[in-house]
């Protein structure tokens, strides 16, 4: 069986998401949406996958363009089993009731969402098992995606009392031109903790409290991390235990890792739009104190979502069991091959 | 009695330092230094500061560009009581080879200063007292004064467990314009923890740790801070106990504080230069969540150490108790008058 | 007799505006507004400066916020013979209309307002005498000031045949922690030209074509100009006719002054909020190639349409010629004391 | 034949003239030097590059770090036909007397060294044939090429009077994480005209004067330029006669294209590295005011001159003529395929 997987909001997201489905066998990209018909939509033109209006009164706006649609939102998801909604955050909920509702169709749901949107939140590595035949799922956002990841690898091998993380988030990506922070350092939210504890919660139990903030750069968020372990460890343990997890990366700075400049210039050579799948770990940041783990960790908040993406998909429509699924996902797009 | 400052190194911190020190009664400044006649010296002899050379075989570069000084480092500290050495980090160790030690005078190093520079490492609030009568001191940095006038009020009113503070740091001052990070974050130190918590234990008895971050701002530092405290506290004694220290300002977002670049934008209605040498916390900010207590400050890196040094002149010559010492300080500097 | 002046948006142009008038004898602030009870607006209080609600239904959100109004922009206007409308761009046009139209109200625009808003479109050098006895008159916006000053001296005494002029500009004000564009360069507008020509030629007659972009900094615009002369001229004689008008500022980077980041520390030194009323010019950038001037300027956008809106005002209420107002609003805003 | 390339210094440009030099047939990389045993230096052994030490002594901290070495750049250039060095400005000089005068070797050399460096300058465009059969050449810097090229097809089609660049820099690549200019505006340098009008004069005859800044960006330069044409033009003919050219694509503001940040977010679809071996120029900046043609155009720095170092490989051994192996460069790195 082929899953047939429709992508509402060809975006940041969603157009690597629709690449990754490509890549797999046994689920197949039906067609793509948009809003407008900019260079994203005439790339996909391009990329094969079918174009269609994610706003139905829009169908004209695109003709007018000479990038004609094969029909709205409502036609393609006739002919999907699952629609991966990408669109932009809070309006995936609002599609979920226009459209994806009445079609009775399958959804995955993005980290813009809240987590009422779905049955549940969903983390390959933490809890594959509760997206099990499930209608709709919301893939948790890119930050929480990386410390879930984390979090888990350490809470499965030496056990966490506490956690407490501080995260230096990118104010905009990269293609970004109107929004931003230009020169500043923007506590985001204000009052602590953060919301990103509690959205972690949505996937692992573990007592969280986080920090946020907004700095001007576009590439990766950083998080400063802070975790009481139960059991003793070694830094070369943790480093042992993390090296086993294709989706986390180690680097160092001895190999020229300075910084998330650095990080990024490694990625470019590695994937198109260099695109970085895995959780970055500074090496030679991990360190015990106090029995209390530290250590710094990048993530290319583009990027980190996609195989969890994928993995939702044959949970929710049982096609693997979790290790089999995330296996398939990591060899199809070549994660956990560029440890140094 | 007026002591005789000297100012070696009238840059980002000595020309503030000089100002400063102009604002006091018991003190006044005998001439700065500066080791190129650019738009710093110009301006230096405007203010009426007597200009020397820092570097003695220079003084001819000074007369070429029209900028006359009245002699080299050597021959102003004749005339000085104390230096203040406000050179580039490292800088201050050599000069007091080459010249405070065989002229006998006292001296005042900064923090990009090794601590082992000076008999003992300074911050007004935190230990005023050690630095009585000294010849060599060291007011300590940026982010380790505006760590330790935290640390101090929390000691003292609620006591202190431990501290974990990761420090989001401007990656250079606004006037630099050769160095920097353009877009990225780079963790700095990369090996954790970060030379910042043993710094601040050389002025405060306290078990910290932290770590650090730069990022692509010029205006002010951030610090996220949890600190495990010995005492209950509510997050309205704590705002309560910070209110009390003019050299702690606190802002909120129902003013419109939404980050250091609003907070700097306060500051520029304030005072020249838009100096802020008070920490800057964020009231919203402070939360106790099992009895650790959150709190975000930022840090105004060019401004902050300045009353320090005005206070270490006081103690190295015994003019004033550190209260007496601390209260002068502030009404000279308007410290403390600009809390919403 | 003392103009009373009304200030209708405390931001960022506002507030300079208001303490600028405060620092004439023939004229005085009656009050200002703002939308929102926040930094800025207690701020002006503790300046002195009655406040009114810009927006009459928000009188209850300040009295809330216990930063209580004296009224509405309506009952401020009644005591006021001009008010300089500092509002958003797009917003004098509709403030106008509800507000200034029936109070019958003498009222000054800024340059983000289309040019029909007013009579005349105004720079002081260019045609004071066009706005004498004016009702509405409109300054320029902050880049047309700048070209227009530098334009007008280069044409008085060498004659100018056509103007190509390059403008990179801060892409958001230093406040600004929303908008921006945080690693690009932005073409606006990318048809060519760009409306800036235009916006000159409604205070100046010159054949100009001009092309802008936006970039990410905070701090100012840069200028890039070639103008053909009618006259021969060298270098020097272009310095020495620039020299001659206070309200613009020749610096050199033999000086230091190697950048935008170097001219505003050079201006945190002179002036509260480190504004630069004057135009900056690179001496050494003033090179004749072909009888073609080249010649690189700054321009501190939040600071030099100042003078020009006290300057306005003395025309629009005859209070004094050309010469005389720009004497008065020169010297008491200290405007041309600071070449070096 | 089969040219035998190395590659002396595999940073930004070495490691993409590598894959470039890969991916012909007449041509194939024998090695690659490196200076330090960084992630570069894994990544050249990884695609299957011989690696060299670029400086002789360091082989033992290659030996070191687990990154065993070939040999050294002498042994490479042992086995060479040409040596294309792509090590810092002025290295390259350097590495000709050390290394390449004594080897008898032919050499390519980058724009960042001096033009005497080689017996030509050369972009592949304006003066192939110069380069033919020499044993010394200089593929000119990125802003050079990215002038040159379209100047070139201006030129051709409707001549040239004269030509007035301004050049706005990114002012570090994204790869850096040291230098940089953080928050301000660069002439760069002050002194006008820029020194990049007469190296397009290297290759190009014609009039030109430049004046250059550099911008807190790191992904691509913007040129805007002014053209006065011989010929009469319209815009559309311009565009008809850019369309014709594989180096140069043309975008537009209606597919999205509002900045340099929406370009590369474009490459990052359609290349590794999101390489831009064409100039890019926006359609709708085209325009003519009195016969002089104004344009916007974006250049890749990183990418840009990649083509030109095939290129002129070709035409110093007499491999093809310009037609031939531009065509051919094309082809093997989609060069043109991309227009939308
Ligand atoms: N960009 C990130 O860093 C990131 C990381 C993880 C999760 N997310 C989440 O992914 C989701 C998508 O974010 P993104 O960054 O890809 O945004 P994006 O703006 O790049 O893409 C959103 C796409 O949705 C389309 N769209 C707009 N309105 C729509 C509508 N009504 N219906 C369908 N499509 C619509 C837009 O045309 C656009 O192509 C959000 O929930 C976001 O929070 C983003
Ligand atoms: N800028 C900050 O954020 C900051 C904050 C706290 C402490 N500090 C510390 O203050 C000290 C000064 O830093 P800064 O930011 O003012 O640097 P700066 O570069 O702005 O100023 C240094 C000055 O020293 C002069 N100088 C250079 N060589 C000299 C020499 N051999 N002898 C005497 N003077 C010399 C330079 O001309 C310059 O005017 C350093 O120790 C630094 O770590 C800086
Ligand atoms: N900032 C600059 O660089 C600059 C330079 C020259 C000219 N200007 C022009 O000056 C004007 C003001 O710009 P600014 O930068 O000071 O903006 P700002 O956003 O800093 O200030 C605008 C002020 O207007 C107030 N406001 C909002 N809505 C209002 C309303 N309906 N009625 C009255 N006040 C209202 C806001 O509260 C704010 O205090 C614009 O026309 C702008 O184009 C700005
Ligand atoms: N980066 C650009 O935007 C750009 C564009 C066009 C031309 N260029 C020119 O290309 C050349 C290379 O620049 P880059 O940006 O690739 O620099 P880079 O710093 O990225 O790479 C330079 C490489 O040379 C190596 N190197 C250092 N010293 C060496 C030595 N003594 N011998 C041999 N190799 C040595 C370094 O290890 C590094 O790998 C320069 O001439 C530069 O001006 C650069």
């Amino acid at each position: 069986m082929s899953v047939k997987v429709a992508i509402n909001g060809y975006g940041t997201i969603g157009k690597r998401v629709a690449d990754a489905v490509s890549c797999q066998k046994d689920m197949e990209i039906v067609g793509v949406t948009k809003t407008k018909p900019d260079f994203e939509a005439k790339l996909a033109v391009r990329r094969g996958y079918k174009l269609y209006a994610a706003i139905p009164e829009r169908v004209e706006v695109f003709e007018k363009a000479g990038v004609p649609v094969e029909g709205t939102i409502e036609d393609l998801i006739q002919n999907a089993d699952v629609v991966i909604d990408c669109s932009p955050g809070k309006v995936g909920a609002e599609n979920k009731e226009k459209y994806y509702e009445k079609a009775g169709i399958k959804a995955i749901f993005q980290g813009g969402e809240k987590k009422d949107v779905a049955e549940v939140s969903f983390n390959a590595l933490a809890n594959y098992e509760k997206a099990v035949g499930k209608r709709y799922v919301r893939v948790v956002s890119c930050n929480t995606t990386g410390l879930t990841r984390l979090l888990y690898m350490i809470k499965q091998n030496f056990g966490i009392k506490k956690v407490r993380a501080t995260m230096i988030r990118r104010v905009v990506d990269p293609k970004e031109d109107k929004k931003g922070l230009v020169n500043g350092i923007m506590p985001n939210p204000i009052a602590l903790p953060s919301h990103h504890g509690p959205d972690v919660q949505t996937v692992l139990d573990v007592d969280i409290t986080t920090v946020a903030f907004k700095v001007p750069t576009t590439i990766m968020h950083v998080h400063a991390l802070n975790i009481e372990l139960e059991k003793d460890a070694k830094p070369e343990d943790v480093v042992e235990v993390l090296k086993q997890e294709p989706r986390i990366m180690l680097v160092s700075s001895e190999d020229g890792f300075t910084s998330t400049a650095k990080v990024i210039e490694y990625a470019r050579e590695l994937r198109l739009r260099y695109d970085l799948f895995e959780n970055v770990v500074w090496e030679d940041s991990i360190a015990i104190v106090d029995n209390e783990l530290y250590l710094t960790q990048a993530v290319h908040q583009e990027a980190i979502v996609v195989p969890e993406n994928i993995d939702a998909i044959r949970a929710m429509f049982e096609l693997a069991d979790k290790e089999e699924s995330m296996k398939i996902t990591n060899e199809t797009l070549d994660i956990g091959k560029f440890q140094l």
